[in-house]
């Protein structure tokens, strides 16, 4: 059986449109993880246990994304030094600036890597994840390597019409 | 022996400077009050007990000071159905925007009462408590009428050199 | 005749669908209310006389919202010691970070417990009032003890695609 | 005796630094004016008095300077329809950007003349009533168009090191 | 003949859905005005000459809308000591902040009158001018007068649902 | 007699701090330039002659400064199709973001070459002119060439503690 | 043949609906140009090699179009000394503000002539290559002159309603 | 003889004074590191180099810090798989806000671990990369959780005057 190695958490339902992105480029780069709302507000307990068991539950990294006053990541942090990659989610009256600050201005003792605001930042989670794994994974670590020869020849030469 | 009605916590030592202000409104409308520092990241399950005993303990406002990624007042509100009075300090590079942020995005289910940021915001905090705290004491409730009338007689009629 | 705790006021007919936000919680919540359009700039005396009389009327609670120079929660805490909660309207240009700066930033002696920009913001003031007047109501305190603990409870543990 | 024609008023005594750049500047230009301080929170009803009497009294350009929630000008041009110059005065965490929005950002109905923040918008607010009441006035249309004069005069034509 | 005595300026045709609301408030109060399109950079000498000419032609206030690095307003107040009322139009990428801060950060000696980012602001632009030809003319004084108190008895006292 | 290419023109006395940067800069690479002072508000004709003759008086580039809403850079553009290079100067309130979006923000027709805010923006506006002047002078891109080579070997290894 | 002379390269495909405004001005000017697809981060060696030749392929202007991290302007200006013309982006969450400050905020030894954000920005990127560009060639510099009288004549007297 | 697992490279040797705290805490945790000054404009071939080189050197971690248009983190992140930690490095002008969406704004494809900006983020860089080294060496890992579990201990319970 694959052992999950990965944890993608998020405030809430309506943030997983944005996350699925960090969940389909670990599919396709073969990590296996798993998914679950935590919130830092709603759910404070159920934040606390995933943190405190989350090293002996064989998690390396855990991937989060939160909006507006996105206290989950920082908290996180807080409850176990695996690695925490935030993911800043759009909001709507401030775009997600609300979400950056409060995720990545993170005080001395309890880093967030923190991502960019939205999709592309939760694709980038995931690619963050697996570039922490790969560090121990030589076949992730090749698969990496692949992963980003294939987008550098995905580009064109030149911009097209249509 | 006086009970303690509000509780005055902060993420740091170096939120005081603050968050004395709010304190000294207090001692001036003679509300009686503790200081805690409780920090959210560093000492997670203080804050915990402190939310969560709150109520037993007979406060009854909760005023919560904290800069950058300033999570503490939020997850307060998180821990307790208390008024949490939230005060932004402010930050060296992002002067207190990052605070205010973080404070005041609040979901729905957890407000915090976001106060200005840096000093001004602490003296009303302190202020806002000694507001709650009238509607059910008559005696402080005209101390506070009186602060008010003495602080509109305060005020001169015209601005002068000196 | 159930008595009138909180008032929810607004500067416009405009503000008024972020605002039934407060007052729908307020109904879940069984917590008596009243709604008035109180501009702070087209009905100056009509804010006058509003603040002047809360006290005697018997609220104990003044939610505001406004957009833009939302002058008007912060006009309504210079008329009354009561607790004033401030919403800041989402607006077209700046996305309420206007209605935001013009309701939190208010000088010492006069605090507004600002809440999140917009209709997060507006439920929020309504569970801050409800959390004002459990202070001095057991059944409210229950009823909001219930209402955030199916808040939680409402939580699912993974996110779903539909 | 010569008639008061300006009234520059501001929302304490620390914005006089910055309001008498007007003043200084209605002395250059030999236009009478008074200056008041008239707080909008601490002092709400002598803001109702000001403004309400203003006309009456023969004034025709009220210069109102505030910081922060800066609701001063605002509510000055709710009660009375001269115009109103409002000067946005620097604040220490937000540089007055709050101010500024709390100034500009007026509903439709209510309009501010704003100015820059800070001094150079007081000297500006000085020559704003200048301007207004030199429609009426000849000789002080003559010395406005001489002190635009002698600054465009003032001005070397290359730069110096010392 | 009824003489113009406000000139609407603005840089491009496509300012005009904000600037005509300026244009309506005046025929509103039986202000007469003239529209024209003035860009301080495509044509510099049309504004040279609107500003050189605007006190001879016996104009008395000028309106101008911009959008972005919306110089008009500012370049205007130097060509004329007739008071500039500036409108910053919204824009796409800043929504206006540019064309605020272009248009309200002039140096010392060029005030521009700065209203709300908008159309709002631009109705503000003609109320602003009527209040200063108010100073004049008892009969328009009246008329803002019955305009303003309209506008008061317009607000219903509650909000409603349709 | 060596001609001059480059014209470093600055809004007022105060920003020649700053603009001393571009000259340094055109000195150590040889390139001969003016310095004047051309305010856009206080001294428009002198623009507009700046501007009109600026072709045949042989320029090629012109270093424009200006701060708050710095409107010299663009008038400029406006008046000649020589390449306008344009320099923020930091501002006391805004901090030269007014500088920047005033100068950035130009409508279709008329470009500003914008550089960073400040004394870098300033030693880069001089290098933005040689670089379009060594198109048509060999010895000058040799020049260029080498200050950028000294300035890529100037740089150490690693950092050191004094 | 004609030579081209000016290289118009972006970071990605969906750049392309901005940046062909400056392919379409050069079109229209009469301006040989080539299109290229070159990402800072996914095509590296791209830019490594496109900037290291661009002087002996006769290239004389770069026209750089990147949004968010946009680092693309910034490196191409590390690896040549021709001019460079950055073109921010508008991206979603942060509305170019990001691509703005990217590429304008350069230090000292690398400028981007940095335009405005978005469409605009293209159009007058193309501008200030041709502007660049007729330094050497009269007849551009005529066509240039006749694009810039012709955009002046374009400008109605006046706005209207259709 | 230990074997370097973290590189510290950093824009230009005036970063150090910040960078140097993620060295400090690095020394702390007895994390092997080195320090390189690796400007992206100034010596983007020493960069190319490095992150070319950097899995084969046996190197895990490579933290970035670098301000303004701050493109060395996301520069590097196109170089290497490895995990690249980003410090937002404060600015003068800009107070960092320009370095930190330089940084966290990356695309697609690259993630940079983007840390607070300034002095917190140096040290949370260094336990950011401990974290991730932490995930192979158990004695670091217990390094790592003595060093959280004594800030927390360090916390006093109250705040104190002096």
């Amino acid at each position: 059986m694959t052992e999950v190695k990965v944890g993608i958490i998020m405030g809430s339902q309506s943030d997983w449109p944005t996350m699925k992105e960090a969940a389909n480029i670990l599919d396709e780069l073969g990590v296996p993880y798993e998914t679950r709302i935590v919130s830092a507000h709603r759910t404070p307990d159920r934040l606390w246990d995933y943190g405190k068991s989350a090293v002996d539950r064989g998690l390396q990294v855990i991937i989060a994304g939160a909006g507006g006053a996105a206290h989950l990541p920082g908290m996180m942090a807080s409850k176990t030094r695996l690695p925490v990659v935030g993911v800043p989610v759009q909001t709507r009256a401030l775009s997600g600036v609300d979400s950056l600050y409060s995720i990545v201005q993170m005080p001395r003792g309890f880093p967030v890597a923190t991502m960019a605001i939205g999709a592309s930042g939760a694709v980038n989670a995931g690619l963050m994840a697996a570039g922490i794994l790969a560090l121990q994974d030589a076949c992730l670590a090749e698969r990496l390597d692949s992963w980003r020869a294939a987008l550098a020849e995905s580009i064109p030469e030149a911009p097209s019409d249509d």
